[in-house]
């Protein structure tokens, strides 16, 4: 494997195999062809529009979008269309910052292709013989991705919380962080991919953090979605993702613009320079 | 102004009025229209090929090429088309890793609308009250962009030298930094842009660098292309970046890409700040 094999897998969505779908004139999501059927089949709620599929424009306000669509959800799910509701609710908008058109069950974002937005942190120490990574395996019983390696903090953003607000409130519940030391968390950008897998299409969005962290900081697990929390020398982070498959597929992309910000990648030395950095962001405008 | 019209104004190339550029049938470079005439009236080097302009393919060594296109550039900076030489030479090639097709004199760059690289580096303070970043004013004689602020130190990157050994040379050419305290400079991505000027197009890419120093330390004027050295609070930085156009066009870039990695910017806040962050690397495919 390398870092450009990570890029590669987290941007093979193949849009050939998907037809866009529209919310209001707006191009929201890509849904595979193979599951326009199962939406086509309920023309109460969506029609075709000239090669896309869209949320029928009569149903013109936010809560009848958000209540119609979410009963097909509900039927698609016992049907099992689509993963078991996770009783969480995702915007649907042009833009993160814009007003959403409508709110969807998380678990059938990727049905619908819909971008979604998440935080992921990477705690680090600085010691005397470098900056040392934490590292998150993921709980076993976890219903996506179990045992993976992760970030050591990271969640999906939810409508109605702010990005920061979302990180420290994770800090604490994922790995027992307090508010006076998560508060030091640092935006330092998002990675752009397009990635498709059983579930739908995924071209999300992942705003990224760093956390330094004390030297005697010892992390938590609080909530069960992380079996435990291993402090690596930042060469064993880039060497277990160079080469192995071993960290939840996006979570590659976030140490990657880790270890872009922190100087451990060299254009002098890294052939694929270049590719590596334009890579985080190259399909950051499928919805344009 | 606002950052994003920085992003724009480095963005200014409109490949309408320009044609491609090609050696050995690789697309290396974008020529304007109404410049074209100067090296179609040079069919002994120029030839045109399906709507491009193409070193001739009977001139097939990188020897060759480098000298006949050296002679034709000579003469169109004899007659004024081609700024003055600066006696440096660039590469020509399909990518920076990739050996070069030819050198062409660092003037007529634009010219040929080939992409240049270059090394920039902001050097910074961790006072009390906060990051401070040192701040150039380019020498009021200097030949493009005179007075000017501009990164601490920067430079075009020449054929055959490497990066980072480029940098610590520039380091200590503009701005008297020692090599033990250069040697700390660390890279941290670059960005992309697409400029049109007066002299052509430039598809350029910067390479990013970051040298924290010690608060005692002051730099010095050395080769005479900086005028005074100011250590600004990063707000302020931020702020005459944002509202005004006192810095060299592609610094502001150099500068967003520091704001963002150092959490400066929040995307709590920051209403563009996916704009911003895709903008730095939004036109960095021109030569697929």
């Amino acid at each position: 494997m390398s870092y450009l094999d990570h890029i590669r897998a987290c941007n093979n969505l193949d849009l050939m195999g998907f037809v866009p779908f529209k919310v209001s004139g707006s191009h929201v999501g890509w849904i595979r062809r193979d599951n326009v059927r199962h939406l086509a089949a309920r023309g109460d709620v969506f029609e075709a529009d000239g090669g896309c599929i869209a949320v029928l424009s009569t149903i013109d306000t936010f809560e009848d979008r958000t209540s119609a669509v979410a009963e097909v959800v509900r039927e698609l799910s016992l049907s099992g269309v689509v993963p078991k509701p996770r009783d969480e609710v995702y915007p649907v908008a042009e833009d993160i910052n814009r007003s959403p058109f409508m709110l969807i069950e998380r678990s059938a974002i990727p049905f619908f292709g819909v971008r979604a937005s998440g935080v992921h942190m990477n705690g680090y120490v600085r010691l005397s013989d470098g900056l040392h990574m934490w590292v998150a395996r993921r709980a076993h019983d976890k219903m996506t991705y179990p045992g993976m390696l992760d970030n050591m903090v990271a969640g999906g953003q939810p409508h109605g919380l702010g990005f920061r607000e979302n990180m420290i409130k994770e800090c604490g519940e994922e790995a027992g962080i307090p508010e006076r030391i998560a508060e030091n968390v640092t935006p330092v950008g998002f990675i752009d991919y397009a990635h498709e897998s059983a579930d739908g299409a995924k071209p999300d969005r992942q705003y990224c953090y760093d956390l330094e962290l004390p030297q005697d900081f010892v992390p938590v697990i609080v909530d069960g979605e992380v079996d435990e929390f291993m402090l690596w020398p930042l060469a064993r982070v880039a060497e277990v993702v160079r080469e192995t498959g071993d960290f939840k597929f996006n979570c590659n992309l976030v140490i990657i613009n880790f270890l872009i910000r922190h100087g451990f990648l060299d254009p002098d030395t890294e052939p694929d320079y270049v590719e590596i950095c334009s890579g985080l962001h190259c399909r950051g405008n499928l919805f344009r």
